[in-house]
């Protein structure tokens, strides 16, 4: 089964948005057992839509196209798909109705620009849109004109915008997908580790893993900052054991730096072992600014284990909110050890926290010096047992410095939970 | 001067990782004048790798290849386009000079798999990599055989990592372009706004801007959560006069809601607006959980003005650092108008700043009731001038949710420093 991505959108060949689709959509088809074999973006431009999908026709069991079917102007893989496929678009009483139905709901008048969403090229399937206006839409194309072959290839055209197109894929396709296209057995495993570099992580699992490469397994490597996956992936009978197997040689020669699965954040894991543990956490982050705060209350049912945090930008709010002591300020700095324990010791009293995690440090760009460079920053860890402080040395930009740095203090944390 | 860029990675293709290349080097292209034709990516596989840059080259006057540079068993990008151009590959000196250097000011041993990113196409220009290990290459094929008219193609390959892949493309690859590339006018200008519908911006703006468009402006529109960008693309003599009139338009019709242009996210433009103003900003953020402060922060030059923020989750947070009484929120629960009020005083009066946000609200999912339905948020804006307090009503997924409130609490600020 092979299945191609078209990404249409001049503003992505502009760069002016990141393309989230193309991920989205392979991990949906990836669980479902299929992997995507290509992925192209162009821009909506006439002559580029038709030849992406022409292309892609000419190979692929299922093309799936996203964006174009707005109510703007340059909205145009409608009206270029069913040009290209020589099929007529038919307004749809259906659409129509889903449409006024979405502007009543909201006390708005249906803008007469959306009438252009209710047409719909001839016999196709059409999947219409729970949070949005513009149609979904489906094609069996018999003897496909594109192949050599002549086989049937399916064509399935989604919206554009992520909140759209992503309840859409999950309610319509896959089960169109489910229908039409044999299941075939695919199994994909990751392990996520932190605190070795990818060549190392490499060094540590290969011997073990040889033996199952040479029986079909596939491995792979992904550096992030601060973490490195490793991915095993094998097809067919056998694929499930083979995965397995590998993934206990991972285990067994990297297992206290994984914190993680497949989906799994860092963060998701902390506040899951906090709820196993029935401990309450709090932060002090000065030089990342909330980012850990961002991360962990993006997990459903953080609010049960996290209490709160102070973003204690200026030394007056160290002072005033974390009890941090002028002299400490004066004597070490804020980018100090004293401070860090101070910071931890302050949040985990005045929040009443099991356990509190500190930060401060330098992001930059600007602020270090010969004795603290920029990226220099110390963690301090308090809980009932007492204070520990870490210094790290995180020389990257300022986005990937409080990326790295956060990653670290969740890692602290979730070292701390699992002893 | 047709540009594709072929990205490489089974992680793509199996939806483990997002590819954030398309987006930065589109756009740095297009500053360079540059319009990529076309983006495709696959998997780290011969037949696959190959075969998208044989069409790549087969059409373009530059490809640009990412991935697969890298030491481990699954990098195999340079062996593969050595082959398919029918280079040997050659050990090199001076990277192999640079590795060694690279470990050893890390005091760490370098790993005999790196000798493989040694290895480097016969003629190739090499691009010493000053944040990693693994070089550049780039090779400009004479006399190219997969094109018809056998015209010149350059091909540039670079390494995965973009902290590794951006400071390359700046210092090595924008002068390969701006030499061997002639320049082409091109002038794109994105006027972001929030406030307003995709199709209500399209009609604010769309009369006015209809007689530049006869004369070869190009007007896309894209939505984004909370907010919708007007781009204005032309190209040739004239192009910067064009777009400036486009612009006019725009503002003419659209002024009061756009927040900035091309790069500016909401969050710059606040620090920019405070610093102007000399005002100091906290925030008291219960539901947003810090993702207010964490875009703040993302902004170099954040500290002069940002003096932090309680991330108030626990109610006695919200009491013990905020200073919201316990009748308020035991009379109208902790997602109200008057504990909102009290959050901003409470906030502004802690940290002494001149400004400060609240919010609070229910993020979900679970949490509403009828009266206050997930989604629900106040937000309490306080300044020398007293509180106010606006509700919203943001029915979204809870990450989104945090991206709409925030920006809306951005808005509110930027809208109250520019008045």
């Amino acid at each position: 089964m092979k299945i191609e991505l078209v990404n249409t959108g001049s503003e992505l060949m502009l760069g002016r948005v990141l393309n989230t689709h193309q991920q989205w959509l392979c991990r949906r088809l990836a669980d479902l057992g299929h992997v995507v074999t290509r992925q192209v973006a162009i821009a909506d431009a006439g002559n580029e839509i038709q030849q992406a999908v022409r292309e892609a026709l000419s190979r692929a069991d299922l093309v799936i196209t996203t964006g174009g079917l707005g109510p703007t102007s340059d909205d145009i893989t409608r009206e270029l798909i069913a040009e290209l496929l020589g099929k007529k678009l038919v307004a749809n009483p259906d659409v129509l109705a889903h449409i006024e139905k979405f502007f009543a709901k909201r006390n708005r008048p249906r803008p007469a620009k959306t009438t252009v969403e209710t047409m719909v090229p001839e016999g196709a399937l059409v999947f219409l849109n729970a949070t949005g206006t513009a149609p979904g839409l489906a094609m069996k194309i018999e003897s496909n004109p594109f192949r050599a072959d002549k086989k049937p290839s399916w064509l399935v055209m989604l919206p554009g915008p992520p909140r759209e197109l992503r309840p859409m894929f999950d309610a319509a396709v896959t089960p169109l997908i489910r229908r039409e296209c044999a299941d075939e057995i695919f199994v994909c495993r990751t392990l996520r580790s932190t605190g070795v570099g990818e060549s190392s992580v490499q060094n540590k699992v290969e011997s073990d893993l040889q033996p199952l490469v040479k029986t079909g397994l596939e491995v792979g490597y992904c550096a992030r900052p601060g973490a490195v996956d490793v991915r095993l992936t094998a097809s067919g009978v056998g694929a499930e054991k083979l995965v397995c197997a590998g993934e206990a040689a991972v285990q067994k020669n990297l297992g206290a730096n994984i914190f993680g699965f497949d989906d799994d954040e860092i963060e998701s894991v902390v506040v899951k072992l906090l709820a196993q543990n029935k401990k309450t956490l709090a932060l002090a982050e000065s030089c990342t600014g909330g980012n850990v705060a961002q991360r962990l209350t993006n997990v459903p049912g953080a609010s049960e284990v996290f209490l709160g945090g102070v973003i204690s930008y200026a030394d007056s709010a160290k002072e005033k909110f974390l009890g941090v002591r002028a002299e400490s300020l004066a004597a070490h700095g804020a980018v100090s050890e004293a401070v860090a324990r101070e910071m931890a010791i302050g949040a985990r009293g005045k929040f009443g926290a099991d356990l509190a995690v500190a930060i401060t440090g330098i992001a930059g760009p600007g602020g270090g010096t010969a004795d603290k460079p920029e990226g220099t920053v110390f963690l301090a860890l308090a809980s009932a047992a007492g204070v520990e402080v870490k210094l790290f040395l995180n020389s990257w930009d300022r986005a990937t410095f409080k990326d790295v740095t956060a990653t670290q203090a969740l890692e602290w944390l979730r070292q701390t939970l699992s002893a």
